[in-house]
């Protein structure tokens, strides 16, 4: 072989949440200087908050790849301010990556 | 640190199948109490079955959050039931989330 | 248990472009003989290129289960071809399924 493929871990931290969030979410990305994310739409059920009990309706799915530190930084914010009163749903996966410098 | 964070793996298993079989699906997920779900539009190929080996079309991308017994639970449903007659495509992720109980 | 679920583990990789190369991008596939894919929309920012650096629009998320060589393979496509010029972003993650002979 020509050269070595080498994979480096980094985080993908995919939330699903009302799509009126969208604005917000996007905020707090930015304030934790993530380098880029991806949001798709989406619909379905569980995201019960206490703004919106009885509200199924579009659902975002915002997908950032980060490094762990900002991962956990990440899942600190919307833990705090937005798990019980938005009711979003936030999940991490450990994915494979050629260049982790642009993710961190 | 305040806190120490800690984060508990679950198993995210993602179906995808063609949207004509939403409602039946969803079915599939009520009837093992599954607590929420989300699903998405796509198109592809390569979702080749008994009833529709002709048919490219619009995809669904059901994605639900479960315990590691769910999950198995929902596979062999959909291996039993779903894979060779509705040509349906699953496969499951190891995600790790801060509050397990919720995913169930 | 009657039968032993048995999940082996095949490679989840994922394609963030800009919509404009999904033709080209499905042309990639099929020299890969990839089986199958799934595309959905997106929006995002993150995604820079040498030729559309001032450009933010839609994007496709692009998914296809296949073996470990062949996610290096497509992964060295994408990284020689793609990564610069266009910007794509491309990741790949560990998952599980029931019949790996149909994601080579």
């Amino acid at each position: 072989m020509e050269h070595k493929m080498i994979l480096r871990q980094v985080k993908l931290v995919t939330i699903i949440a009302l799509d009126s969030l969208e604005a917000k979410l996007i905020q707090e990305l930015k304030r934790l200087e993530v380098k880029g994310y991806t949001i798709s739409e989406a619909h379905g059920e569980g995201l019960h908050s206490i703004k919106n009990s009885d509200w199924e309706g579009k659902n975002i799915r915002i997908e950032t790849l980060v490094s762990i530190e900002k991962a956990e930084r990440l899942l600190e914010v919307l833990s705090k301010n937005y798990f019980e009163i938005y009711g979003v749903i936030a999940f991490v996966t450990n994915v494979e990556v050629l260049r982790p410098e642009k993710f961190t």
